[in-house]
């Protein structure tokens, strides 16, 4: 690859939403020549790019001729033209993640089928192909059905008590996964250079809200024995060892009441789950996979300060131009940060912005989580 | 003053150098619309804002005409055209800090004239016309001549050891200031907001280099009596109070050999000085600066970690497109921050980004400032 060594190296990012803005603000730091591709004229980081080619990151033509003259590319949403990429990658343009990497992760099939054979702990699944299928299943029941492809912040996935519900069931490819009986949900970043170095930051603790099946809520260090820690993290490092993904990589798992810990999903990108770390890390999961595909030598992943992290999302009810009511009283807080995407318009549970709160005490951080919960609203 | 409360609040900023982008940064998170106005079509501000202008913060039409339909104007440097601004402040758009403040500082005539007002204390002084008058004060060398306009970063000082040295010295309308024989130079920055909130960040301590004329290095908690900490944290916030700024203020101070402590000159805008906030403080200079002309309430100056900052100049005997030399072997440090800022055009002594250091221990960082120093250079 093109070594970064001037601000002429141009690096393009496929997608121009938030995590790509939170991607965008350390790219400024290293001087490099950013161009974005996104298909909304007001996605978050079109004002902020001057290279900001309106477009699909879906589309062969558009993905190729965006990134042909590019040094270097990226992604911060994995449901991107792999064709392209890998065409890009085949004439010279350097590609992290790995197109066929990102492949193998846009399909939950496929997911699935590379941890069984790399045993990498998961829950047991089944691929079927349409709703017909589901039938001869009823003895697994109750279970979650996922699509294989396209499923995003928790869409795409479909709990199947019983037969009764096969009608509402999706009638795609999907896999059928056991349900499992978890008692936390929790998530590892991880990231590896081209050189093969790999670092993971401390295992982050989510907690979901149910009317919308997203994060809420997460925090760190996460409230779990160090041995499930340090499984967590191994498991992380094998994934990323398995894959030899160049980049970052979130690994999604379930710690089960019996004290497993099982993969649930992946995300080859910055996520969500790591917010907090701009501000409670020495080096943030944004910078640290701007590192890994530069191929720098990676940063330190210590937690400066215990963490929650707080998603702001578009309040039930209001769909329209986003206000933001409670700046005032959340900004008195020491040591919470207010992160709005700029979003213009609001729709229920959309992800409009994150609060992140650091605090040398994780109870006193859950504190003040809770007062920008009751606080901080986003209406139209 | 229109209140912030969507990501349709309009943001000015005269300027578009590195102050600009580092204000941007936080700016992004706060989700508002920035313009962004500028003379150099490569500043660094030019590639991350879409509502990028092309044009001289000198130029009234050209400064009028980018404010008038802004809800709030801001500055990363003061040398801009103050009539504009207050033609647009009677208008009703938000200019902080204040024009008539913008106007003081620029003439440090009218800045020392000020601190004699208010009792602040400062080397005395005399406001002469042009090279002539300076032979009438002849018992007063060695004396520090300074322009009352348009001096930036060493530029426009001049030291008089004697009378043969006036053929030297500038011709036009300066201050002429006792030789101060100081033991170390420092800073205080200061915010205000515009309800009168008032919080300062710890004192930092700068190196120079003596062939630049230009900080080379700095570092906190600066190595002084808390009693001088103490005093100047006091004269930084009377500064503010005398002239009820809204914003963030850098306010540069001498401390003599007998623990005198005298202010030598301001800057009503982020500064150099404190680079080091964006990751040593809770809060960053830049976004209290966005607070404090938000009218949000300020966050916690508290330090994080002891911190040096090394700024990254062009290479002497060097011009021309920027090579950037041993950014892999500075990434391999811990807690090591690298702000390069896009300037595709190195010139000797040229202001090309800078490095921040944290550690707990403030010897660390010192040492990593020196292989820092001994690692990286920018060439051509």
């Amino acid at each position: 690859m093109k070594t970064f060594n001037s601000s002429n190296f141009k690096l393009g990012i496929l997608g121009g939403g938030q995590l790509g803005k939170m991607l965008l603000q350390p790219a400024m730091n290293y001087g490099v020549d950013v161009s974005i591709l996104d298909p909304d004229p007001a996605s978050p980081c079109s004002f902020f790019c001057k290279n900001f080619h309106l477009g699909s990151f879906n589309d062969y033509n558009t993905v190729y001729n965006f990134g042909r003259h590019l040094d270097l590319i990226t992604i911060e949403i994995e449901n991107v033209n792999v064709e392209a990429l890998k065409r890009l990658e085949a004439e010279g343009v350097t590609v992290y993640p790995q197109p066929h990497i990102i492949e193998l992760i846009q399909d939950k099939g496929l997911q699935k089928d590379f941890y069984k054979e790399h045993n990498i702990p998961t829950s047991p699944y089944l691929k079927i192909q349409n709703r017909e299928e589901l039938k001869y299943y009823e003895e697994k029941f109750p279970a979650v059905q996922k699509l294989r492809k396209a499923g995003y912040d928790g869409r795409g996935v479909f709990k199947i008590n019983s037969i009764d519900d096969l009608p509402k069931s999706f009638n795609e490819p999907s896999i059928l996964e056991d349900l499992i009986d978890f008692d936390k949900e929790i998530a590892v970043l991880v990231a590896r250079n081209a050189a093969g170095e790999i670092k993971t930051f401390d295992v982050v603790e989510m907690e979901f809200d149910p009317k919308a099946n997203l994060v809420e809520l997460l925090f760190t260090p996460a409230k779990i024995d160090e041995q499930i820690e340090l499984k967590a993290k191994e498991i992380a490092t094998d994934v990323v060892e398995k894959l030899k993904i160049v980049g970052l990589l979130a690994v999604e798992m379930f710690v089960t009441k019996t004290g497993q810990v099982l993969v649930n999903e992946l995300a080859p990108r910055p996520h969500n789950s790591g917010h907090h770390t701009i501000e409670a890390c020495i080096t943030s999961q944004y910078e640290q996979h701007l590192r890994a595909i530069l191929n720098l030598p990676l940063g330190s992943t210590e937690l400066r300060r215990p963490a929650v992290m707080v998603n702001l999302l578009g309040e039930d009810d209001f769909v329209g131009e986003a206000k933001y009511i409670g700046i005032n009283e959340i900004s008195k807080l020491d040591g919470v940060y207010l992160h709005l995407y700029g979003k213009k318009i609001t729709k229920p549970f959309r992800k409009m912005g994150h609060v992140t709160i650091i605090d040398h005490n994780l109870d006193n951080a859950f504190e003040k989580a809770k007062i920008v919960k009751d606080t901080f609203k986003i209406q139209a």
